[in-house]
């Protein structure tokens, strides 16, 4: 079989991926769907958001490669043919970003920016108290690798840090907690929940009523994760009953967010466009062909996707 | 004389400083002007925009304690009587607030954070590109004991950051430069520009044209220095020619802040109410007494200002 990816991303520009593809391998053939051809040829595809049942027409399909962290927007529509694997990127860069972009909304919130910004727009002069940084528990729901990562930069900048998975795991400077059992005592101490857990059908729907009871009176809401974590109402109820003080939130059930969305207007909520982190195709674009030689050479792939667990 | 303070701070609630030097010195006097009494008992002044020659009131006045890290407030209208010294407060937590405030605005101006609150204004979904710490140079006007710390927290969070004073000092991770000579190297190097200043002749009205020119196009300004550093007519231009892309102002001319001043509804402009530190009297107020004491045991007085140099 031919040296070949195909991209699977309707509505995206597939360029900068082309372009990053070929100078890591310059002989390499990319096609993207639904312009591809010789479809028995296709043994490699890179993809976000596939449309339904697409895998169907590749018979000889082995690695279909998320273009992010994520893979559910594989699994949503598709069935994953037998013989093949889902990958996912583990992007250095994309961590990186996270982790600043978190520190960047957990520090506003310590002083008050989004507050600043509405006074300023109100021409209102009033000062408001500040916290510091190790003043503040912030709990992070997700403590897998990009978890991980963001903990340590709060760490580094004096942040309490706790750490919440499915399963449990350890850190040096970070506390732990896993599973349903040790949810009550993680969330009790988080002045600050961030969300980045992998969206999975356990998850769906998490960031809810019960969760939201259990923080401490007045906590902040970082999501960062995907949009379907959170109930929409359950949020607004707990802004207007003051359990939560406000929430940034930069991952929306349907992107971009319809205009008429209530979270627009609310004085509480802080909104980016799903701007956290941006994968950079120059900065995984070796990943994809290091995967697709090792494929080739009948090699064990790199960031294999557990199906049963679904990230 | 009786061990005794007086508090010179019109305008301002007393109580908290009244408390902390208790706290401290229980048996300690402590008096409000206008309301002191023995004024020729005085020798120890706590103060912050003390009044129009008011000290001559206290004959036998010996030390002019500064609440804050400035001392202009003190020499704008009054004569320092010969045998006085002026101290300033050298407060940790300060420093430490600064820090994470000039962190908070850096991060946001590289995150496109005050865009992003303008375009939920306006219910605009756009992905803005960001830039990383590591790609931007920091430059710290005002390298002295609060500059070097902010500095060390803008380089533990991966900025590259360069340090300007007017004597030339050496740090392990921060380009230094020093006075005059190389001040347009310090400049032209900086995407972001914090002034951290003391006020004096010398640097009322530094931030001007002059210096705007020699950043590169689209740097970014912070205040955090004193209002009358900064030439308001020249900020406005430089942000109509976008040499500058924008400016976060902590600190002004007039405080608060005049409801029909420009500021308020500028667009580049982002505005707080003088709240990148403030001075917590419990964690100075044992400086304030040691001083005292030394004072008492004819000891040589901590943070002393050189008149000279004006801080």
């Amino acid at each position: 079989m031919p040296k070949k990816i195909v991209i699977i991303s309707p509505g995206r520009d597939c360029t900068p991926w082309i372009r990053a593809l070929k100078k890591e391998e310059p002989n390499l053939i990319v096609e993207v769907y639904p312009d591809d051809t010789n479809r028995e040829d296709t043994d490699f595809i890179l993809t976000w958001n596939p449309p339904k049942n697409v895998f169907e027409n590749y018979p000889n399909l082995k690695v279909i490669a998320s273009m992010g962290a994520g893979i559910r927007h594989i699994l949503k529509e598709n069935k994953i043919p037998k013989q093949a694997e889902i990958t996912k990127m583990d992007d250095p860069l994309l961590k990186e970003d996270m982790s600043y972009f978190v520190l960047t909304t957990a520090l506003n919130f310590l002083r008050n920016i989004p507050l600043y910004f509405q006074q300023q727009n109100d021409k209102i002069w009033e000062r408001l108290a500040y916290q510091r940084p190790e003043e503040i528990n912030i709990g992070i729901m997700g403590f897998g690798n990009i978890g991980v990562k963001v903990g340590e930069l709060l760490v580094k900048n004096k942040f309490n840090v706790r750490g919440w998975s499915k399963s449990k795991k350890s850190h040096q400077h970070i506390e732990t907690f896993a599973g349903d059992k040790e949810l009550t005592n993680f969330l009790e101490g988080s002045n600050i929940l961030v969300c980045l857990l992998p969206l999975t059908d356990e998850t769906e729907g998490i960031l809810s009523k019960e969760i939201f009871q259990q923080l401490p009176k007045g906590a902040y809401l970082i999501n960062v994760g995907r949009g379907p974590h959170l109930i929409e109402e359950d949020l607004k109820n707990a802004l207007k009953n003051e359990r939560l003080s406000g929430a940034a939130l930069d991952v929306f059930q349907e992107e971009p967010l319809p205009k008429d969305h209530w979270f627009w207007n609310h004085k509480k909520i802080q909104l980016t466009p799903h701007t956290a982190s941006v994968t950079d195709p120059e900065s995984i674009s070796s990943q994809v062909i290091e995967n697709l030689n090792r494929l080739k050479k009948g090699e064990e792939l790199l960031h294999v996707v557990s199906l049963k667990k679904g990230y």
